[in-house]
């Protein structure tokens, strides 16, 4: 009869100790398929252990399949093929590849939210408040668009910010643009054409070639898309940033904005993205009006985000859908759950509708405001002032430097490398087919940037205007 | 000259109503396109103004493309189309038709989360603490797989808890699972055929259909997903539930752990998705070994949940890749942000690394254990016990109830609704093509019920049971 050694066991328990040493006798092939095993009343007096441990043991074993019962007969081994490994052709990579993330000195193209922007006593605040008002509300599957709370203080936001009339059903919340993004398309098709600006951010040509839809690159003038390439290319969804063109800094005229809502209504099936992912940092003057709120014809669908003017590790963006498509998205994508936590749901509803997202947006305004100022002043002052043209500095968080240089942007990029200066210039943003490339424009993103920073910033950008031709 | 008034403007200030008057103009057509303005210093006159405010508005005008200026002549009306609206021929739809949620005495449907056994305290202590510690990295863009401390935390947790061998790099976190099958359709690819378990959580083919790609409905035998059925169909990827099938609650046995391990090895590009979704409630033996462990080819793409363990409300799930696939995942997807916003993600690793979950694991497990237990019992001393036969009580949070009655599904159905009881049956599951599908099976999901509810339970299945023929 089988016999197992029950000393140094470890930690197991007797029967999980029985189970392994079985279970290793099956692997090995010692203990052959269709072999009987002891019963157990004789296995247990054999091994000295009692009945009841051989009992779950087997259990055990039989809930695993590898063994199985016969009634009145007993138990038996299965038949187990573990398969025969051919080891992978391929060598096994070494650590992947990930991009080294290099301690810059300086970062004008990763925004990263200084700490002392973020509210994190007001937010402490209000997720203690939510935590102790809400804890049945916070164990509830909320709607898939989002917990109503806080869709309503958004319709309320919107309202005030933007004067835009939305319905909270109209109110998509998702983790991210991204991931709205995909909703969209799986909304709209993945047989439709997209249009997207050229240059454009780089994620957006990457989102719908992840997905495997067609879409145009379309250049810009100097009103926003170009209108008459997007008529002629075969693109139903214009995917666009009206309010603030990333990285160009165009802000769509309101003649090309009745343009293109004009261009959306002649045929059915075209819609317009409209990204108003940063609007809150227009610093100068008053915000366009939003297609979404000029549009009569139910053909925008508006998307914006709290990453911009929270932080972008605070996962919480929102989409406004026409009224006429929420059929459509509730039958067919209702189904998928909300991809935001209810925690920063309810939280976040707070922090709007007790009034604090405003105190926020305005601070933040007159911080980047400042930003912005002391940087442009401290720029005109440099050596390098004559060198350079600046524009796109009104809305957004970004301006552009139109550089006088011989160098070319790859020489550009290597000197600023070499000063430990991590820059992007408008040149890589564009898309192919590729148009006339403004090159030697330097992207200032400047939001992470700290007045202290600026005299530093523009250290480093004279160490870099000098060692350009 | 235009004359506009300057009272009743509420709050606007003077440009902003001057402004939006000469707007209304254009728009209304009363100011032609090409019209040329006023100029500044004699509209100020005229309007009893400063010439500043004159300016301002005509900015605000200019910027958003209603007037252009031309160099020393002044600012011109430009052509503005607004596009003929012609109403949408579809009638407005009405409110959305969400289903109502409807108020149920008692639900086998919806896994809410009892708030009694969230661990409130401790996440809220962990947040406080998070945001106390960490406000500088809580602002910093984390890699598109998640955080890194959360990611080795979790790979200890697997290490410990499944006795699975994986790098931090292999973990990518994500907001819900649902949102993890779109990336690994992205990643391996919209072409490929896809096989899911018949029946099985209908979400499944939604995603699948969703996203456009190919999917077969493989049946089970007693074994988990058969076998033969998959060799025969043109599926490479085969998304699974070993650890405990929903809704039949058939737990894989090794041996066709094994064959499913075997049929992936022997094609380049088949994969196996290994869902385990609520392994942690296996609440009788030991868990079996997942396919990632026992995987010896690279073959097994692991996907987990916190949602089961913690709530459906906190948005947190991982999948694990097997490294030849890190390559290709980190050059082809690395674009995305992580969908988890990174207070949650640091919340979750220190719940993980200072033990907290594994106590709420245990204490959950104990509870559920009660549960089910007393639920079970008191069914079995009730007066329709002759009419079941239970299965399924071992893995997960759920059991299946095989009633005996001369009744349709769809009456058992209707009964149930009548007395105000959410229900569903293992037919209602199945997916086209259709095999033999069982009726009268009751799944009872009581991860949502408390000991005080049992009697109310019984009580209220015993009046359907008697309706039932």
């Amino acid at each position: 009869m089988l016999t197992y050694s029950f000393t140094n066991i470890g930690s197991d328990s007797l029967y999980i100790h029985l189970y392994k040493c079985i279970k290793n006798d099956i692997l090995s092939g010692n203990l052959a398929a269709g072999t009987k095993l002891p019963s157990k009343r004789s296995f247990a007096k054999n091994l000295g252990i009692s009945t009841i441990t051989v009992e779950n043991a087997y259990a055990q074993l039989q809930s695993e399949g590898y063994i199985y019962s016969m009634p009145k007969k007993g138990f038996y081994i299965t038949k187990i093929d573990p398969p025969l490994y051919t080891p992978r052709s391929t060598p096994q990579p070494e650590a992947p590849k990930t991009a080294a993330k290099r301690d810059y000195l300086l970062d004008f193209v990763n925004n990263k939210t200084n700490p002392d922007n973020f509210p994190f006593s007001i937010w402490a605040k209000l997720i203690r408040e939510t935590i102790s008002d809400k804890s049945e509300e916070l164990m509830m599957t909320p709607p898939c668009g989002g917990i109503m709370e806080l869709r309503r203080a958004i319709c309320s936001h919107l309202k005030a910010f933007r004067n835009m009339e939305v319905e909270p059903e109209q109110v998509i919340i998702g983790a991210g643009t991204e991931y709205l993004y995909g909703l969209i398309i799986q909304l709209l098709g993945f047989r439709k054409t997209y249009a997207i600006e050229n240059p454009s951010y780089q994620k957006l040509a990457q989102i719908y070639k992840s997905y495997q839809v067609t879409y145009h690159a379309i250049p810009l003038d100097s009103d926003g898309i170009d209108i008459n390439v997007l008529e002629n290319c075969a693109a139903q969804i214009a995917h666009i940033t009206p309010s603030h063109h990333y990285p160009t800094g165009i802000v769509t005229s309101i003649s090309r904005r009745y343009e293109l809502l004009a261009w959306a209504s002649r045929e059915e099936g075209r819609y317009i993205l409209e990204d108003d992912y940063d609007s809150e940092f227009r610093l100068s003057g008053q915000p366009i009006p939003t297609l979404q709120s000029i549009d009569q014809s139910e053909k925008v669908i508006y998307i914006n985000t709290f990453a911009k003017s929270l932080s972008r590790t605070v996962r919480l963006s929102y989409m406004i859908l026409p009224k006429h498509l929420l059929d459509t998205f509730y039958s067919q994508l209702d189904f998928y759950s909300c991809t935001v936590s209810n925690f920063e749901q309810y939280t976040l509803a707070r922090f709007l509708s007790d009034g604090y997202f405003e105190k926020h947006i305005n601070r933040m305004r007159t911080h980047y405001k400042n930003i912005r100022d002391s940087f442009l002043k401290a720029i005109r002052k440099s050596s390098f002032a004559n060198r350079t043209r600046i524009y796109g500095e009104d809305a957004g968080l970004h301006f552009l430097i139109n550089i006088e240089t011989g160098s070319t942007d790859e020489e550009l990029l290597q000197i600023a490398q070499k000063h430990n200066v991590h820059i992007s210039l408008l040149s890589q943003y564009y898309i192919e087919p590729l148009g006339t490339i403004p090159d030697h424009t330097l992207l200032v993103n400047y939001s992470g940037l700290s007045l202290e920073q600026i005299p530093t910033a523009v250290g480093l950008l004279t160490d870099i205007f000098n060692e350009l031709s």
